[in-house]
């Protein structure tokens, strides 16, 4: 099933998905047992040796209240050379442990004759569902969903999106993409985000306030994932990146004290070779007069993954026994 | 006349306006001759001698296409030591050169036994409507906005918003503010901004896309102004300040590339003496707790005050002879 | 045995170590097993539930290619709420992981009726003698470590720092502090480094270039803690720690391209209540006209830590069987 | 006159100037007359339209206790186009509008049919020497600067360097450069500063503290302008600026509170073309893995151009009636 409202007026790629990009793969472990209601979302954003041919990137940390991993060495150098791996705030050590280990399985070179490899770990706080605090997230989980990555995936309250809340409503997962056409040839925008922010009572759903009558605080963070493969500069990425907070503003958002919101973005266009022989070469980039086409199909495309998010999760109890109602059911009432 | 829809739930302060905050005075001195079409809004942030008693302040660059003046500084050491002019991009130098003697008139040791001031600058380019290359704005229109404020002012096409556009409307300046009650006493938000931003038929107000049938690029900035009267540190203001970026999605905006979007946020509550005896001195700050509160009345106040500077500006016919609507006519049709 | 040579003129604090700021502790855990040479250093910062009673503190990413956690949020918040754990690269997710256990034992609330916990965790790559890939830290060093901590531990290659190359010498943890008269008052600035980066035959001791005849590019990485008992605000302890580039520059380093060097200042003057009743309080700040003497004895500091370092590590062979040798004799020949 | 004493082991550029870069061009106009010491120094970065053919820029603001106008838009565009001016702090104004004026008279479409020009300028604070609360650098002082610029120029104390001091001597402006070989071709970096920082007493030359017997504080300011010719993206060239801390360590600064220590770099070799038919085109970028040569480069540079700017001032007397010695006087003694 589908989110039947388009949000903005760009054309959507095939899947409607992050993986309309290109060469991006997504899979999900979920945890679902007694008290853990958690998981793990893995994102491959390119085939290959991504030590070895890195891909342009960056960050921009729009509320810094999250404790993702990775993210510093984005910043310095913009470049992308992992996946990146989903889960809970307090499992982020095991995923990063994880995560390293599949990188030494692929690269002998790393941390050997090479520098070491830095991994990309983004969380949100699943605690109102999850009993956050067993860790229930091991290293096999990060494993399973680092080998199992694939061109379709669920969206809603799967892998690290089972325990998620957001706008009071059960949230998670959630995807979308759009196309444009540049020098005559189709490049796509795809988003996936980990939605969890947002006040009870606050959502805006393209536009229009939904009917909640009780009130609760923002809380909680959203992670945003942003793939292209128009081929941009990790300046230009952070620029799009920033974007995503216009559709957080259209959500609903006040960017809330405890919400760590944080977006990253990638270009499959360019890979950075390590074993490049010569010291400069030529990297295509899109002209900056462009990027007003790019932040269009990000804001669009970020705006309708959140819906997206929520729009697929199903009911859930939280661990105090409230009801977190989904989108659809408020939409039917 | 008055905004009648009030955006959000937060109670106004009594005029609706920066001046809420007690202290912030304003002027206009616009120039409406031949091709001229401009102007200078001046923002005195507090009373007395900003340089001796400096106040609290922060900046958020949310889209960096812009040439204001003074940021640099207010980045490093969280003051503000002089009144805000907002006027054309042009004019910016003509601005600096009068804030400067301004400031050197109020205090004899400013550059002689004490440091150099840090005069701020804020512009948008009001070329669309006025002979911008004509720099037809003078040291002593600056001047005499400065010594000219006071507690109420007018919004819309006058001072700094006499040439601009926004959302392909008429634009200009606005203001709003919000209260909020805290450890039992009352305190207040404002907001005042010059909007010169959105591309045309991108308009949403409070929600909902106003029905334009052409497009046109985001393009344009906006500076926003925040003053408030809650102790907050340089860190908390530039949360603040950063905030207004929910109010431009909430509006349509994808901070367009050419958009210079730029928020200074200050704070009365906490004047840093030059004079001090005392290395080490006790200022009262907001429990971070408490900050959602405040984001919450930021970005109210900055959308309402978008919207107030369209809902005041008369409509104006541009350089190349396009008429400029205003919002109350698109309201009306 | 102590470094004789003092660097610059304030003078030392009794143990010219970091835990001359009072609350200060620090334990290793030295791996020390056939192709393991690693280890763990724990910082805790003061006393107290540290989750509850949360440090002013600031981070400075001088060079980004580095793999710390827990680094954004105290850029967001300004604020320190766990120990600081250092270890070797491939090991910051185990370490993350122990120490987010660490603070889950030491509070209740954490992930429960309250927000998570942003533990930190710092990193060097002593893959040059250590097997790093082999992942040899196990939480149960970290946890050693954590519950082991006091107001004095050794220098030089133990800890975290048993692996470490600094300017082709062995390297690893130094420290030093110097102190400053304040309102009549005693306060303390202590630097803790783990020395990692550096170009063979680059190094400057104390201005001077020593004789090294081989060159080596400049790699690895610098950890640097500064703590003070200066009430400062997270703003100004940001401008503390930018400082100790200065330091660097002073050594010889170009801030090479592969070095993470990473500086983190925390004061204990001021601990901000999780549980305040009041949501305004006071806090006392230094005038930033009295910063400059800081920021001399950070400069020194974290200099003095550095030759610290060098001076009191003993030579060790590496890998690939190069012997790694000691400050001591290279200052000897 | 050159300074004898090389920096560093990489080979210099012919001139030993910001100039060996080529398309550099340089011009002082220097004030002398009653109580005005003061003036101007221009830098055109490159040949032909700098608007239709901007470079790529990056600034490192190390310590922004200054006044510098247009580094915000550096920074979110990395493109630099126009000239960038030094003068002293209070005439920033005058020279922004001179400068804009400049532009306009190069390019008829700025603020026309094209965006608004981003005009760049520099300033330390020389009123210990100069009265620099009369303002007097005039428009037509800019003017002239801007028009006779050629690749020869004075260093020492002229043009904007004329009342500047630097640890106790007499500063102003330096220049140096080195040269680089890079896949077989000879690339160049230079540096042009404007030296005005550093507490008296606290000089290192080249390692060397030099025998002052009285201190002062850490005031002032410097300006620092890196060019090159090889192919860097605004990325790399922020890393590059950032380096100039490095040389700032090593002269004895410690990036004083008071200082507006700021670095401003470019490189020649890509001209971004705002009249390009292609969204999408090629650019040579150098691999970050040999970046640490342009570092190193960039440190020597800049250091030998601090010990320049010093080396080839006069002494002056200060406003007080103090006497400014040179270097060469104190190195003679």
């Amino acid at each position: 099933m589908r989110l039947e409202r388009m949000i903005g007026v760009l054309p959507r790629g095939k899947k409607n998905s992050i993986c309309d990009v290109e060469g991006v793969l997504v899979a999900h472990v979920t945890v679902d047992e007694a008290e853990a209601h958690t998981g793990v979302t893995a994102i491959v954003p390119a085939p290959g040796d991504l030590f070895d041919q890195k891909l342009v990137a960056a960050v921009s940390v729009l509320n810094g209240f999250g404790k993702s991993a990775g993210l510093i060495q984005v910043e310095e150098l913009g470049t992308l050379e992992s996946p990146i791996v989903l889960t809970n705030t307090l499992s982020v050590g095991t995923a990063l442990t994880a995560l390293n280990k599949y990188m030494l399985e692929q690269n002998a070179t790393i941390a050997d004759t090479d520098a070491t490899v830095n991994c990309v770990v983004g969380e949100c706080n699943d605690g109102r569902i999850n009993d956050i605090r067993g860790m229930h997230v091991t290293e096999e989980h990060v494993m399973e969903a680092l080998h199992t990555v694939s061109d379709t995936f669920e969206e809603g309250a799967v892998g690290a999106g089972r325990g998620m809340v957001c706008f009071g409503l059960k949230g998670g997962i959630g995807s979308a993409s759009r196309t444009l056409l540049i020098d005559g040839k189709n490049y796509t925008v795809g988003a996936l985000v980990l939605s969890n922010y947002g006040g009870k009572g606050k959502l805006r759903f393209d536009g229009q306030l939904l009917p909640f009558s009780d009130k609760e605080e923002d809380k909680g963070s959203i992670m945003i994932i942003i793939a292209t493969d128009i081929p941009l500069s990790s300046r230009q990425l952070k620029r799009v990146a920033k974007r995503s907070s216009m559709a957080l503003g259209r959500t609903g958002s006040i960017m809330g004290h405890g919400s760590g919101d944080i977006a990253i973005a990638f270009s499959t266009a360019n890979r950075i070779s390590q074993k490049a022989k010569k010291a400069i070469r030529a990297f295509p980039i899109l002209h900056e007069k462009m990027i007003d086409r790019v932040f269009d199909a990000t804001v669009e495309s970020v705006e309708e993954a959140i819906y997206s998010s929520l729009w697929h999760a199903e009911p859930m109890i939280s661990r105090s026994g409230r009801r977190i109602a989904s989108l659809q059911e408020v939409l039917d009432d």
